[in-house]
């Protein structure tokens, strides 16, 4: 395992959950490949309610598995819809610990440019543990990093930096690209290591990729949610937008409640699956609502009364319904869904205390 | 020389100045180690009028060198500074070319992760050639770059981009620090090869260092200039912060304009000169200048009947004397500075035409 150059930090095993949303049910390999950076933390399976198959996972790890009938008994009359890719947000709904770190299964850990293998519970931790700075950019990348620091003009007030809430990992191989992308190139691999994390700019908005991800559920895990969905959704990433909402939730959460977001290491190898030419289809439903998206939350605003992460998804949704509702169902859907996630993020939350 | 994976742009050998700013009068091993890179192009030598030695400048290069006379001889009446870092200023306005790159005279060519020597004209022009993207964060960094594309939930019609009219570079060996981080760190040297360009995006400001920059002089030439005097500056980088202001200015007319700014590659190799220690007490003031500095130009905002970069220069040396004006006289010099360099900037562009 590399020493990935960070400042070091201690990950204690209790305070991490390795969340899968498993939507194919072999997960022989993929276990397998991960053993080396999942085996010591506990691992939260949920299978996606629309696998028919009996889940295949290798012994010699912690793990706990929810099927739909144990998901129902934890959601009682909630109409959440946990199916596809939405499976992992009910990991998130579980979990007790302060870090989440989630990665699609059909990905398994990269090599960095040395051809070392990447710890991307690691990177993912390191990147939460160290602040962010998202009131001014860093040309350097990320200041905390081992052999790096604040550049020359960067303001010494800044450089405590704020509390970092979400971790947004890269891919090598196959890129997370939309389906006209992907079936206009499909040969494009990415192959490019860009030994860097940096934190994405307050008010600057990004597409949160879901396939790679972690974040500190204590500080932001409310706005870590499942509510858009398109009507013609598949099982494949690129036939999904889903991650891209809640990455913009997210990020507008951040941004008003002063927590920094990052972006770049750690990187996972993704793998072929599906055909992009066959979802172009129904992708292009998504396409077309990210230019209504995109807007919306770069202007949105909460209120100063919007002090907790329920309480900005609360206002999103509002705003959501008010200023998107007229103009597609869709995001009328998306909103009730979101005030639906926090009323069960709240009793979960109860039931706790 | 390496090929650097960026889409292929044709340089036009006369759409290129090189301005170097001489602070040093031996620019032997300078102009040598460049020779590869810079020897096809137009050069502007700008010799520090406070330097008594004569350039001793190598042969077989296409350039031309203004002394203090043959500045003093263009500038007229005009009151404008360009001692020390400032000289290279001159050069931007005696320039009619398209771009403008320019080095530090203590910088050599860098070599890639591969080992390639790097061809900083190439890649700064490649930047500046393909569009930048400041109005949503692309994850995979340079979407243009060959290799990568926009990914998934990247809104088409932001896919266009935007003109890019400014690139900063970056610098191997030792990083552009201010004082007390380099007093602190001596042996700290930066040996990390980030192969990654991005577009810093819009409202973000970031601090540009001079060392190693390259900008598109139609679109956004006025907007670089000298007018941040410490009063205490001495010849070394981390002594000036003439740089950092002049970057903010810049970036908020680019946003004002709905141009693009990026940052990352390409590299060079910055070599060891003075000592951090004995600078630490000129450096303080300027730290302690950029907490008004960073605040005023995260603000500021210029007016709809700003359209030329001259005009968003003239609006942003008002608000300087108006906001900060009474905080350090230094302000009201830079203020002044601004507005005589834009005067200057007319007089030499009218006399052309």
């Amino acid at each position: 395992m590399e020493s990935d150059g960070m400042l070091p930090v201690s990950i204690r095993d209790d305070e991490v959950d390795i969340v899968i949303g498993a939507l194919q049910h072999d997960l022989t390999q993929f276990m397998e490949e991960w053993r080396p950076v999942f085996s010591r933390f506990h691992i939260i399976i949920i299978k996606d309610p629309d696998l028919k198959e009996e889940l295949k996972i290798p012994s010699g790890f912690d793990y706990e598995v929810y099927t739909q009938s144990e998901m129902q008994h934890v959601m009682g009359s909630s109409t959440v819809n946990f199916s596809g890719y939405s499976s992992r947000y009910f990991g998130y709904l579980v979990s007790t610990k302060k870090y989440i770190v989630s990665v699609d299964d059909d990905c398994l850990p990269a090599r960095d440019d040395k051809g070392n293998l990447v710890d991307a519970v690691a990177q993912h931790i390191t990147n939460l543990a160290n602040p962010a700075t998202p009131f001014f950019f860093n040309t350097l990348y990320d200041p905390f990093r081992e052999g790096a620091d604040f550049v020359r003009g960067y303001p010494f007030s800044l450089r405590t930096g704020v509390s970092c809430a979400l971790s947004c990992g890269l891919w090598l191989n196959l890129a997370d690209y939309d389906a006209p992308t992907q079936a206009i190139k499909q040969r494009q691999r990415n192959t490019r290591y860009v030994d860097a994390v940096l934190t994405v700019p307050a008010r600057a908005m990004m597409p949160m990729s879901g396939i790679n991800i972690a974040f500190n559920r204590e500080l932001v895990g409310p706005a870590l949610l499942p509510s858009f969905r398109l009507s013609n959704e598949g099982k494949l990433r690129w036939e999904t937008v889903e991650d891209i909402w809640s990455g913009m939730c997210a990020k507008v959460v951040c941004d008003h409640l002063r927590l920094g977001v990052k972006t770049g290491l750690p990187y996972v190898w993704r793998k072929e699956r599906g055909s992009a030419i066959d979802s172009l289809k129904k992708e292009w439903e998504g396409v077309k609502l990210m230019e209504e998206v995109i807007p919306f939350f770069q202007t949105v605003r909460l209120s100063p009364q919007a002090v907790t992460v329920e309480d900005c998804v609360v206002e999103i949704a509002a705003a959501v319904k008010q200023q998107l509702g007229q103009k597609d169902a869709v995001f009328k859907r998306a909103a009730d869904a979101m005030i639906e996630w926090i009323k069960l993020w709240k009793t979960i939350k109860a039931q706790r205390t």
